[in-house]
């Protein structure tokens, strides 16, 4: 791929892309303490469940070496995961990758800590890469196989931001499509916009753009006409999280591109890295759904006239709004889940069948 | 009502609200050749089904006045006529109207053209009042039925804009509404912003708050989610065309709401004058679907923080986006259509039983 979404500079500090200035402008941002990768994290200057994780793990790195010099090192530590892990609610993503970079914690002296602690998030940076290969590896035969049918550009929907921008390299959604481009099909994405935070029209256009993938936008309101005449061979979307019986929390709106890919005979694909799946718990009813501030849905962001970033007001003034970040998917909707280690049905049975009961 | 979208002001010439500059200002705008009344509607100055079906009739009028001392005074008359009709291609309603416009030009003598029209166009305003009432009439017990079972506030879905603005007074979907608020039923109304033209965020959220009705605004992803989680106890719509079969043409969306009320036994209700029914059309899969400019997904419209309108880029400059403007819903989608004339099943029988096969 072109770039990564995270790297490590020569001064050992961490930098990622804010994409909050996307896809405008390519700002790069250094996070030099643990508060600056928190920030990061709450004001969705990274965002999408995988890179929530890395960004999480490196901000227990950088938290080592901040709280080097300080009294009380380990317990200062284990605070910051703490503040870490309350970040965003509804990514299990960013859970799993904190236990892991809590247990190096627990189990290094204090004088290995900046280093296990920056060995254990490069080591989660560089399997995040290899799980998305790896997802678009299992998701291309299904590319391939409608290819070989109908011999026609072969039509994606897709929701929100599961590209590489939303992981380190690869993305979800996006591997088996980069990969069947790699491979000559010829294959054209329907982006959905993602209201309030436009993912789709920030995020998943631009990398799209960036790697030469054919795509449209349309506004969220559309995928249920497309898929009534004919124009979506198949939607493949990401996951925040998924639950043990194949529930899927992901994006708001996903639900009802869900409801209309079943009406009309679209298959509907969810790509995940399997850190996503909540072994814990067993249906998507008890995941709890942020919400966000209403004037995420108030005031629309964007370029203006004058090449400046602005924002424009599209409610009454003192309008009420709400703004729910993300809905639950119920397993009978979802074709298949798409993983790195294969695809199975969105059930217990599938899930278990798939990963042995791990 | 406090006031209306369309009337005649001492000069004789008619006048509209400007409802692009809503909500933030209220502009009123004077028709006085028919010119001025095909863009009014070509360029969605006045929007709404019933509304454009009314500023088409004045448009009439308009010509009359401005071709009567020109040579080919009834010629031109009906190419006016026939431009007027070419201005949006779904709304049914404007097809109906001009349809009486023309037949009043053709009985008249040169002499009394303008006078009749005006009578015509006229008589087809107040029409829409009375029958925006009556839907209300019809309507309002669904709304009570609600709340003596559950004594708990009536939570309503709406999609676009289907209140007063986009009708003479009253409104269609917002006409019940107003009349359970006047009855003293609490009532909560989740306004579906409504992209790529907002129309829900800009005008339904205006005019409930003109008028004191709670509402929320969400984006257009957010009802399934609602659905779920029993937030809504009604979803209820307006049209641009019902087939004879009951399908429903709607603004882009609509199906996606149908389809999570179907999922969530949410009872979904469409509310229309029985002029919007195209009995000619035995199915909405014959509907023609308007596409718009790809500009209304990129650009965002609304007020700037100095107080001016303006717009922001969503997506990369060069993006290529889709713009349709409706969707049909299928009519086992629909609980059941609320009319002037009462309430029937969205079928050729409920249809046909209702309106005695006119």
């Amino acid at each position: 791929m072109a770039f990564r979404t995270i790297w490590e500079n020569e001064e050992g500090n961490v930098v990622v892309i804010d994409q909050r200035f996307l896809p405008h402008q390519h700002v790069e941002t250094e996070l030099v303490t643990y508060l600056d990768a928190l920030a990061a994290i709450k004001d969705m200057v990274v965002r999408g469940a995988p890179l929530i994780g890395v960004t999480a793990s490196y901000g227990v790195f950088l938290a080592a070496r901040t709280f080097k010099i300080l009294p009380d090192y380990k317990h200062r530590m284990l605070k910051a995961i703490n503040e870490l892990r309350n970040s965003r609610p509804t990514a299990v993503n960013l859970f799993w990758a904190l236990n892991k970079m809590q247990a190096v914690v627990e189990a290094s002296d204090e004088e290995s800590l900046i280093e296990n602690t920056r060995n254990a998030a490069r080591e989660i940076c560089e399997n995040d890469v290899e799980t998305c290969r790896m997802i678009g590896v299992h998701g291309l035969p299904i590319i391939e196989e409608i290819y070989a049918r109908t011999q026609k550009t072969v039509n994606i929907l897709t929701h929100c931001n599961a590209g590489m921008l939303g992981c380190v390299e690869w993305g979800t959604i996006s591997s088996p499509i980069y990969q069947a481009v790699e491979k000559g099909i010829p294959v054209h994405v329907w982006v959905d916009e993602t209201r309030p935070r436009n993912q789709g029209a920030n995020l998943t256009a631009y990398e799209f753009e960036k790697h030469d993938v054919p795509y449209t936008v349309v506004v969220d309101n559309t995928g249920g006409h497309l898929m009534q005449h004919g124009m979506v061979d198949m939607a493949i979307v990401g996951a925040d999280r998924v639950t043990s019986n194949g529930d899927v929390a992901n994006k708001i709106g996903t639900y009802l591109k869900a409801l209309a890919a079943a009406d009309n005979d679209v298959p509907f694909f969810v790509a995940l890295p399997s850190t996503t799946i909540d072994w814990e718990m067993d249906n998507g009813k008890n995941i709890p759904i942020e919400e966000r501030d209403p004037n995420e849905v108030k005031y629309v962001f964007g370029k203006m006239d004058n090449g400046e970033f602005g924002k424009v007001l599209i409610t009454p003034k003192n309008a009420r709004a709400a703004n729910f970040g993300f809905d639950v998917t119920p397993a009978r909707l979802v074709t298949a889940l798409i993983t790195e280690r294969g695809i199975c049905k969105a059930s217990t049975e599938g899930l278990k069948n798939l990963f042995h009961g791990e």
